[in-house]
């Protein structure tokens, strides 16, 4: 086996698609096209801007094609990112200055295609948000496209795959990943760059295929034929393992898949402690598309719908209409299960049809979320009038995001109250009332959850930025993402706050943070006393099988004697230690 | 009187250094020269070059003497700035890229200056924080000076002021600041620009002129010889006020003094309650010409000494020899007085002698204060061996800014053991402990306070990040500033719980935050039970005289009807009016 010849090598990167996977790396080199540059004569200035509308023409009736293909085979959220490629190439920024380049500059397309889309990249470079700083792959895709139909080059040709490939590639498009994952035949992802919201990482958590990206020079490193074990939980990546590592990977993805296989044979069973302590395990998402997997793993329902994604990569908010649409295909397709969907939260600099150009020094501290909606109350409205009119087609809930205290809470309640108010007027069916719940995300709502409960109709703890806020750190900040802590003893005190004044008030609360999903602290919630974990679909047989495995009453002992110890290191290694002999024993 | 004729107009800026003042508008207006542009032939390039040089060494002596001056006006501090300015004449970033200009694009110097002047205020821009972008102001004053030089006009002409000016301007100089505050002749400084660190504002503040900054397009909307009524406490500016107006003005200015007079006059009085609670009032300083001022208005010692002004505005880091001598000045001046030192509390991109220049998405919640100290340990120890050293000096405490959590204490405070040691070992006299403390600034260190309490020797309250961490809000963010709310029941709670804490703990409390030195949280605090408040020296009156003329537990009937109501603006409404209705019946 070629492993033992070649030197083994370790890389970390992103945890983007969970599940263990190992085969041998397929790597995808979209080479990039070297780009001629050349200065034209005042003659053929004309026939060079010809020739760059031919091949925008060609670009664009390739987009069209592939969109039909994707939203025949993927969906239409898939579909919609192949759209918005469409229109940049009809956007004026784009080709204008591509044009005023070749006329006033006298240099030839493709070195004007290459140019204005680095000035692109560059001011996505500014704006200060992950899921912004990766369009700029996009721009890069689309202004390839246009380069390589320049030169008459053959663009889209399908990839064959082996069985079993681990696909790994400094960056990939959205038409490729969608293309690779329908195959069948891929076993992981392994990218350079992209997070947690890229293309890849969405496309590959829809089809429960395990994922890494962010893995910095992977695809240098990385030779074709390579044997790669990931690990798209952890982040990890293994190229070319010992015998003795591979055995042990594989003894891992073993027991990973026993679990399980197991947790999905007891798919319909209760998340029940040994003690009869019942949770819901739901799930979060993004796109309809992901509910296929929420259901083939057990979800009992969607603990999160973020709405905010069908906002983006648009050049104007969706209508009242598209967004009525798409709640009522997911409250459908959840066939009678609760649905608790979020409220926009976004910042206004990232709300199409917005130009607001003056950054904001600290974002995550702006106007953004329920304040963004409450300053733009036409585009709330929208949103509202939407969800009142899906409510009629299945088990809705709905909450609002980073409410700080109970001005807010009222302003937003009034406004769906005047919204209801309005749609019964004009005669529009709106079935009975849902229920209304707020994220507890900020440490103020925490501070305050016995009276917020007192006019909320459920809580649901957004651990992300709960954890961000009370530590006063930037978990995307790799300077100090070393202090994110979650068994902080300021985060456990702040949780244990929020559920006793839910159970005070007697409303349900839910988690739908990353702290919901990772099994580590699955005792640790088990024990304060969650009424539902939300997480993404592949994070759901675990954590069932660890309640279904815990007696509630021993984790309400192991959290009381972790509260006793003082630093965050001191708890993380106790909880650990600890669960990790329970579940050994029982096993 | 020319205000009934002209029409009324009232301007909102920013409270830059309190108290109130009526005059006659002196527009402080520096003509910005206007830069003649000429392309060069090329004989013309090496006597131009020629031509910048000696603008460079006129602008250099000039700045020299003026630093002269200042020290020995205003003080060393004072006297930095300016040497900061020269230090830009002799930065190759400035210097060789006008030369470069000159030579490659042949253009005339005065126009090479105000291109590249422009370039690098573009680069303070992109800096996200207040600080820096206020020094955008001062390549402006540079290469103005420099132009002017090379155009042969007179610059540092003195300003000569009427009796009782309020100086309008769009912006000043440090020098002429300096200049017209130690002329005797300011009633207040009203500017277009410029935020609480600016400048303007630090020079008023430390020779007690109100002031009112950013106020928008006031040099333009102010005529020569208006009258104009300021009040620096609450950032207003009323341009030729009606008789009644200008009636109520005085009144409240009467009222003001009345206050300040008889509370200066009681300003060797304790801070102590009618029913016997004994408060101590100290104050904020980021200067040592400060101290007089403090002094003046009865402070019992420094709260809130804030050593960050020491790093910025140069090229290295101050030496333990400089620190140590600023240090010892503070501890000498105040006689005894107990002063509170807090350790370094910037960011990486803030210190001199670093190149960080990937920005921080949300700085706020980035590496710096203590973080930062921790991860650049021989800074952070050159400053603690230098507190060390001073410490002999006089009463002194030190304390750690931004502390999450117990190991960033224990970290903090082993460092600190480390270098007595280290110093002990080697001769150097170091007096007794003195004791080291934390800024409670989290909400975090607020949820634990109690485990706080038992290691830390006393805390400081700094509600600025306070409440911005804990409701989520960039107070700097015009957007959102609506919701930064110290009177937040979620914020009372956590004052509530750290006062508690260190009471259980047998530790003084203090409070170092803007919210100390408002008149109106007067009562609420003296109910919490603070110990200690620290705010700026025009401040300490009036708070004393409310103290003094209030019941505690009559306070704290007040505090506890106010947290049995919900909202921030009820709350708020509440202790306003009960405030105004207990101090009116005691006059």
């Amino acid at each position: 086996m070629s492993s033992q010849a070649t030197p083994t090598l370790s890389l970390k990167g992103i945890g983007a698609s969970p599940g263990v996977a190992v085969g041998h790396a397929y790597i995808l080199d979209r080479k990039r096209v070297r780009t001629p540059k050349l200065r034209l004569a005042e003659a053929e200035v004309d026939p060079e801007r010809m020739r760059m509308k031919t091949a925008l023409d060609l670009s664009d009736r390739q987009l069209s094609e592939l969109k039909e293909q994707i939203t025949r085979s993927e969906g239409p959220e898939h579909g919609l990112i192949l759209e918005a490629h469409r229109l940049m190439l009809h956007d004026p920024m784009f080709v204008d200055e591509v044009n005023r380049l070749i006329v006033e500059d006298r240099i030839n397309a493709e070195w004007a295609v290459r140019r204005v889309a680095r000035k692109l990249k560059h001011l996505f470079d500014n704006i200060p948000d992950e899921y912004f700083r990766e369009r700029r792959s996009d721009v890069e895709y689309v202004a390839d496209r246009v380069v390589r139909n320049l030169m008459g080059q053959v663009v889209d040709e399908e990839v064959s795959l082996p069985d079993h490939a681990v696909v790994v590639a400094h960056d990939l498009s959205p038409a490729d990943t969608a293309m690779m994952a329908r195959s069948g035949r891929v076993a992981g992802f392994v990218t350079d760059l992209g997070g947690q919201t890229s293309h890849t990482a969405i496309v590959a958590r829809a089809r429960s295929i395990p994922a890494v990206v962010g893995a910095g020079r992977a695809s240098e490193q990385i030779s074709p034929g390579d044997l790669v074990a990931l690990d798209g939980t952890r982040g990890l990546v293994l190229v070319n393992p010992t015998e003795d590592q591979l055995k042990l990977f594989h003894e891992t993805m073993r027991r990973h898949q026993e679990i399980e296989a197991r947790a999905l044979e007891a798919k319909d069973l209760p998340a029940q402690s040994t003690d009869g302590f019942r949770m819901r395990l739901v799930g979060n998402i993004e796109f309809p598309e992901e509910i296929p997997s929420l259901l083939a793993h057990g979800a009992e329902g969607i603990g999160l719908y973020r709405t905010e994604f069908m906002f983006l990569d648009r050049k104007s908010p969706p209508t009242e209409e598209e967004q009525y649409r798409a709640y009522r295909q997911v409250l459908e397709a959840m066939g009678g299960r609760p649905v608790t969907i979020r409220t926009l939260d976004l910042g206004g600099d990232k709300v199409p049809g917005k130009t607001k150009h003056e950054k904001e020094p600290n974002p995550a501290m702006g106007l953004r979320a329920i304040r963004y909606c409450l300053a733009n109350r036409e585009l709330f409205r929208v949103q509202l009038r939407a969800l009142l009119r899906a409510s009629v087609h299945g088990h809705m809930r709905m909450m609002f995001p980073l409410i700080c205290g109970m001005s807010e809470l009222r302003e937003a309640r009034s406004e769906l109250e005047a919204c209801r108010t309005e749609l019964g007027r004009a005669g529009v069916p709106l079935g009975k009332r849902f229920q209304v719940g707020i994220m507890v995300e900020t440490p103020s709502a925490a501070l305050i959850a016995d009276r917020l409960a007192q006019e909320a109709d459920f809580f649901s703890v957004g651990t992300n930025d709960l954890i961000q806020y009370s530590l006063a750190i930037d978990r995307q900040n790799r300077d100090v993402a070393y202090l994110y802590k979650p068994l902080h003893l300021s985060v456990l005190r702040s949780l244990k706050n929020i559920v006793s004044a839910a159970k005070g008030a007697g409303i349900p609360v839910a988690m739908c943070g990353e702290m919901a999903g990772d099994p580590i602290y699955a005792l640790v919630l088990l024990a304060l006393g969650f009424d539902e974990l939300s997480m993404t679909a592949g994070q759901i047989p675990t954590v069932k099988g660890i309640i279904r495995e815990s007696n509630r009453a021993d984790a309400q002992q192991l959290l009381e004697t972790a509260m006793e110890l003082t630093t965050a290191e001191e708890i993380e290694r106790f909880i650990r230690t600890e669960m990790e002999r329970r579940l050994g024993e029982q096993q």
